[in-house]
């Protein structure tokens, strides 16, 4: 046991045997299917990078638990510097695979899990933090990656989910047994939920007092009886299968690897539940996870810009306009806007707090800042990209054509560049921004961690309208100002009298 | 002979027997193949909206050269109304088939040729718009699709075309003969290649003098010896393969149906030729070309905007979040953009005018404007098309996953949405929103008929800021303003003279 | 009788005699009134230009009532023709003058006051068109400016007008006689109201039953006893006092020249009122103003633009970096919005429609997106003159210290620029775009012809989202489509059949 | 001696008996100048708050020097900790007056001296570095506030210092003696000029060998001889002398107060001459100084963005239309933006660095960054402020005719909103928006320490292109991965030929 290597967490997953679908195929293994490796990829990066001295700092952390070195991704941030460390850690994975790896929404969830439980402890009397805290320990002694379960299916979002006809649409209690509940229903979009050992559930909005068996978390192994999960087709997918050039980033994929996870009839044992029914919490679970899960996309999407910036750098170069002032000038706009997306995450980590579980937490309303602006600037950067890339990235032939014995060199001529740049390089280069640009990655931008109405609706209630009032009417004179009366050495009125005399001709010293 | 039917079309289609390549393999026959029929569609939709009563008025006209009524797309613009209409052709067209017709590439080649060839007739005494408008007859009468050949592969593109060190990075003359010319070289990214009856080759660029064998037009068939097209990859191509509803818009499939076409040693009779060497025609070509292109993309691509604007707000209704705000207001913003679109492509056909030719042209500037719109309009409505079908548009699990007997109705119970909309529809119009949001739309919107560094370079050319600085210099007093001393009726400087003896207490009558 | 000159129209001023305050002061006659005069001159123009030959065409119309040329301004438009040509004017209105011109608003009332009280005379039955053509009759034989007078103060905007507590809120009918009726209430914010000779008023908003007294139209002269006009402070506005140079846009000054307008039991005989009651005819009146008023935006304020833009390029060559490619590519961004709100203006007045009355009117939907565009667009590109004319703009010295003897040169020396630019145009230049972007034009632009949230209301309401919805449905295959069926020849679901087994491998040929 | 209050700081500037002019005329005492006053009380506050205990952490820090208590604005950032407080007391000054305090130019320029003169000394073994420690002290114990003079007038801009025909185009040395130097030109636009007890310059730009002379810094008394100062004027600047409620903000005025500086044979002698001649420092003490500077705008102008918020939130309620969703939304856009501004300055701080001379400088490309935000976001939150707050703030009225006792009811009663707000408090609000939004804050926030176009230049070169290029070759495949090597135990080409076997049906254990 211990922090395992990218091989390892690769074999480990050989062992799960869990009921995983595709494409209505049944799959054996989930590391033999072509079809999901670069996603596992993506996940052992993380894996990988934890054992490389270079990145321990921002990879590794020492549990405040066990004591031990574990992997940052199954860590209970302690401070200010691990909330920062989290977000540079982000940007990191993001900058070697270029895609989504995954593990965040689980390493949020824990978070949010660990401080929710404590607080729920403290109002209802009950244990669940410990039991957390028990599984915690087993999470970080095998290195686990538990995939974040919280979006519900939803159906009719104009009824709550105890309204829904489809009962499916929320995941829900069916029954509570001395040993345990029994639970239903379906996660939607849960990513890396394949490639996960296990699953962290958390409820995905708040619940009223008729929402009670809804209101609802726990964990369970990813291979438990009556889980199965559906794997998700994203952008591209199959051309994995058709050539690694073709793909774009065949080695870690494009972003996601999103499963719908079916639950029938699913037996959690009580030492794995955190929460059953505690309604009057969800909106702090739902809220803590939010916050935190918002903030990493200031870190993970801006590794992504620096790939997409540094890919259209090179290709603009290729094509022998790297020096036209236009491209200099959007490269410009493609880094500031990625940096101000860094700047919101950073922010909103060195503004972070204790919260009263002693885990930190970020600064709520920045967090909600940083997403928003993700899920615009990222369309804009990706808008250059596609600018500076060209209409190229649309219209490629396939890699076969290009070893065609017939036509293959000439189609290869018609995508040389400038000398030194040879033109399967070229090619790689401009299937890597459309994998980037055209795809899931800018829905995932926008929906990850909840839409813009949801970042809108906290930012508006936590942005200190209130405060800003008092301010203006100080400032207008409105409110009395008592700053200003202690500057001029006298009432407002009395001032703006000796003003008048003075502007009326009256030798009047006003101070 | 005369106007073809959709179906005439398709069958036209089967005779051609040309080569074709796509994934490395010979097509046999494009109708045929199942990858290619979506494209066939989108054009044949042309086709068979000619012969509808009520579309008769915008999609045909009467050819000024014989007197036929035929489809519009042949056609010569006669009158600022031909500008007009083909406007509204080209949306139509996108409301129709949610995509690109490609037929539009070819009809703006034919304009383009016609108006230069006159112009360089007049100059240089060759009799290059006669043998055009030969062929111009038999394309009119065949009701010929003929494809826009322009955009050469390039190379380096800070070295000039016969500067290449890759020689068929421009389609050149190799040769010229009694009987014809010889050309070799490639034609990159043209739209709807495969399933045109006729190549009309333009140069992609202004040519100096020592680039007269790039300055080059002709028109050969589709299945003339030498011509090779290699098809490209589009996004999420191959899923038509796996099922209708993965694919989105499986009967008209996904904007463009690009093709490489590959010349080695072609020859073209003389009577085929419209331009060989005449350099100091390109500017006029490829602008009156482009020109004439940039103009129909607030045509088609407004089209396609209407359906996923009307996508999108069905399916908010189907969610059960129709009447709420913020999507009210996106889908206001999304329609806002639209219009303005359109309103550029109306004003830019409306401001037309008749070229020395007798074919008129659309207003330059306004139409290098309607397309410096659409490079980024078109980002931001898609992007709010995202945004409120939610990011469900990326994690749908396939078609095949619904079938699964096992666990198939557990995963469509995951898409319910509010009663009385099928799942099975949500999902259809969700992969709609897909096929036409992520994917090849985008960029195609940004670099078809020239990125969008091109607008801004014809728009500061056209933008007439030399008589703005006049009109500056006039208002601000550094010139002189007649129009001001007539209504004072006295020179300036005397009524600022009377003004300061009025303010300093002079009685002084102004006027 | 006929055309007034600018002179005549001036001189025409003083005869008026009416009740004018401006800063607490009752102000004599008001064209001898330093602080009125640039705003008399910017309405002056209209009368100028009225008799160029050059400008005869927009300037000028045939009155379709006496048959006589008019100034355009009091014509109603009798064809599409006339809509374009109203928007040229008010472009090349905008170009000559750098302001607003404040006659346009009285324009639009005569036009949707002759629209509505035909259709209401058709369906009540009362006789306002005759009444209304009658006045209109004089309007055009004495060349009068009515000034528009619709926006009310408005109070609490969350009550009906009948509920305000302040009942001057809304101007209204307080007593009808056999001879008239006797009307009290405020105006606010209507612009060239000091120096029109008629008022013309419409009700703000759609009127309820409730509202009847509120529901009123008249028209008297601005000498009128009982009226009383209060001019509103202005941006800047003394500075025309201190000295032209100082000012800006000395000669026409600042945009607007707003006023309130006090009615204390104004008696208006029933040969003068044009709606009195019929609540139900209100929305159409207000809706029908607000379309022809929305699309003079496009106009004016793109004429004002082309002065900005003029004037921008001017300045970057005085300081010696007009050839720095950021300047060139902010100048390209400038024209390309100015150009897009033009395109629009054009777009809705090509699209009008004839109304029963007879009249013109433009395309509602597109007018409303040319007046979003504005509220939006004018910001960028001011923003963008501010950015290439320097900070300068704020910290300009005033003339008076350029004038000092003892430090005058120095502070003179520090604004020279390159050679062959005197130092004081520069000054005038910049103090021109100080004028025209820092200042009254920026909110005029957003709120002029009513604010961004009315106009959304409108494209939400006219935007067409139900039939784009069924195109949306079509496409996506939720609803029969039957070109498709046409296209292929069969039924859809036995097209998917077909394809099905060509891919399974059965030979097929599907057409 | 030791920390001012507001009042002694006022009290300070009457003995300072120096050179002002403004429109023209000398100004005795700029203390008893009520056109001067507001931009005093709003510099007093700095002062004041100092003596707050509950601002005492972010307003004073101890100086490193002499170990005292001293306001911040004089004291050299010793950590990290420092640069975040200057941020946060930049927002709670701007928050305090709602316009721009002017000291930062000053600690900005004492903290960018205090790092290039140690760099300067070490390279080229001058000591400049302790005389500017003594000066240092000087200002600390006394609580000066120097102003920063860095802008030149600059002339024509394509040409270098020495090249300009206007000498005084650029501050410059005429003469060198043993005692000091002698020197003359002009400093232009510099913030607070004439409310500063003391003037520190610095060069404008980077100089080169032959601007030896222009490499210049300096630290005089403002009331030394042969220095000038004409103050500029401001929008809407003599409102003050109508009336408190015309002008806005009487209280502490409109961003600004800029002056030029006029040095006409200025005797400096050596111990206040920080630089003379060492072009090769200009480079470091520009950029240093523009790196403080620019990280301030995400304070100072968020202060006020905090004003404008709260005031057109007010100002929605008192209208009526408080709870509107458009209004809210508004509200919200202009929080994120100026959350996402604030985000930015905290992080360009967090990160910052320790120089070699100890003083801590912030992070130079997320410095940049905020500024370029500030020139954008700035504009668009005062657009949305001026669309809450509507047309009104143009068309405000004088307080005179509020005041007028015939029509000052009627006047009055035009502008009452919802009940409970008394209208001159609305109008009070309305006037605060006109001041902040329409005015010199925006060109004020668009060239407030450099213009865009040189952000962008600092952020093209920071922005770390090359180490971006790299990122993407390794994950496009271009360069080696070892990583991805490591994580699936083979070389890269062995895996995909596995790959390739087993799509190929060859059973491969790929792991």
């Amino acid at each position: 046991m211990g922090m395992m290597t990218g091989k390892e967490y690769i074999e480990s997953l050989r062992a799960l045997n869990h009921e995983v679908y595709f494409m209505g195929k049944k799959i054996k293994n989930v590391i033999d299917e072509p079809m999901f490796q670069p996603h596992i990829h993506a996940a052992a990066m993380i894996y990988q990078l934890a054992h490389k001295p270079e990145y321990e700092e921002v990879m590794t952390a020492t549990s405040h638990l066990t004591g031990e070195k574990i992997n940052r991704f199954t860590h209970i941030h302690q401070s200010i510097d691990d909330l920062v460390k989290k977000v540079r850690m982000m940007r990191l994975l993001g900058q070697k695979t270029g895609t989504c790896f995954q593990r965040c929404v689980g390493l949020d969830g824990l978070c949010a899990v660990y401080v929710t439980t404590y607080d729920m402890d403290q109002k209802h009397g009950t244990n669940y933090h410990e039991r957390f805290k028990k599984w915690l320990v087993e999470v970080q002694k095998h290195d686990w990656m538990p995939s974040g379960a919280m979006t519900d299916a939803r159906g009719d979002r104009s009824l709550r989910p105890s309204q829904q006809k489809n009962k499916d649409a929320y995941l829900h209690i069916k029954e509570r047994t001395e040993e345990g509940i029994i639970v239903s229903g379906v996660k939607a979009h849960i990513t890396g939920a394949i490639n996960s050992h296990e699953i962290l559930t958390m409820p995905t909005r708040t619940m009223g007092e008729g929402d009670k068996d809804y209101a609802l978390s726990f964990a369970v192994p990813s291979n438990t009886k009556g889980v199965t999960f559906v794997f998700s087709r994203q952008t591209n997918d199959t051309r994995r299968l058709d050539s690694p050039l073709d793909a774009g980033n065949p080695k870690y994929g494009i972003v996601g690897g999103e499963a719908v996870i079916l639950f029938k009839d699913v037996f959690v044992p009580w030492e794995r539940v955190f929460m059953a029914g505690e309604y009057d919490f969800t909106t702090e679970l739902v809220e803590t996870f939010a916050g935190y899960h918002r903030s990493n996309y200031g870190g993970c999407k801006v590794g992504l810009a620096d790939i997409v910036i540094g890919g259209s750098g090179w290709i603009a170069e290729a094509h022998g306009i790297g020096t036209a002032s236009h491209i200099i000038d959007k490269l410009t706009e493609m880094i500031a806007m990625s940096e101000t997306c860094w700047s919101c995450t950073l922010a909103c980590s060195y503004e972070g707090y204790k919260t009263p579980s002693g885990a930190y937490h970020i600064h709520p309303l920045l967090a909600n800042v940083v997403k928003l602006n993700i899920t615009r600037m990222t369309y804009e950067w990706m808008r250059l990209a596609q600018d500076i890339a060209g209409g190229k990235i649309i219209t490629l032939p396939s890699e076969k054509d290009l070893d065609n014995p017939e036509s293959g060199s000439l189609v290869e001529a018609c995508f040389t560049g400038k000398e030194g740049y040879p033109t399967r390089d070229i090619i790689k280069m401009l299937r890597l921004i459309e994998n980037m640009s055209v795809g899931a990655g800018l829905p995932e931008a926008m929906h990850g961690a909840g839409s813009p109405a949801a970042q809108k609706i906290m930012i508006a209630r936590r942005g200190g309208i209130d405060k800003k009032v008092e301010l203006a009417k100080t400032v207008a004179g409105i409110k009395e100002d008592k700053l200003f009366e202690e500057i001029v050495g006298k009432k407002e009125q009395n001032h703006w009298k000796e003003v008048k005399n003075h502007i009326d001709g009256k030798k009047v010293q006003i101070y």
